[in-house]
């Protein structure tokens, strides 16, 4: 059903994520190679390879966003694990027939055009996981 | 310095171990590939492949350990990551010339007879980072 590991999605306070940045860019040489404002998500989104796999930083763009919720909560830090999918619709499809709770259960639009979609943590150990359709595969 | 995420560590308690393992397992349909018992590092550990990369379920052997600890503190959840090297020993001087802090200045034995060293988490914006050499590449 999975491929890979797309990314690891880490939770940023605004304040913190030119350091943040800098962190992964200079300090753990990773290649910064997208960054995007998803309105939809309240997020800035900043994207680095790793491989075939990313680590993408999430930093709310307001305070009644989920994100910045979570970071009130939980402090900033690992928020979610992304899988990547060629068929995000069949994944779904198959994850609901063996009675996992979606968050969404429709694909929507996620970063650089991919199709996404968030189970629901009460499934998944408390661990927020989401799939992922990359727009060109 | 990083070829690709390694695994994504998820802490899970004791009594969930079972029920955490079929979910990897049969819902998200992940290879359940190798299952230790780390003494070193107070955990029983199970790993799945997703492509060339793994989620690592570590479950503490005792109240204790690091990982009780956290379970205590944050609950169950996502834990740490993992990026892969070939040279952990290069990594890790690299890092500390950068002004790393690091758990394990040394590299000690991981999973699979892997070489491991954890990174602070001060020095990661509050992400637990690994790094793991494997035993064979």
């Amino acid at each position: 059903m999975f491929d890979r590991i797309d990314h690891l999605g880490v939770a940023v306070a605004p304040e913190d994520l030119e350091d943040q940045i800098a962190l992964y860019r200079d300090v753990l040489g990773l290649e910064l190679v997208h960054r995007e404002t998803i309105e939809e998500q309240g997020v800035e989104a900043v994207l680095f390879d790793v491989g075939e796999n990313h680590v993408e930083l999430i930093s709310p763009l307001g305070p009644d966003t989920g994100v910045a919720k979570f970071i009130a909560k939980n402090g900033p830090g690992l928020h979610h694990i992304a899988y990547q999918t060629t068929d995000i619709d069949g994944a779904l499809a198959t994850l609901q027939v063996r009675g996992v709770a979606l968050i969404d259960e429709q694909a929507r639009r996620g970063i650089r055009n991919s199709r996404v979609a968030f189970v629901h943590p009460k499934s998944t150990g408390k661990v927020l996981t989401e799939l992922t359709e990359p727009a060109h595969h």
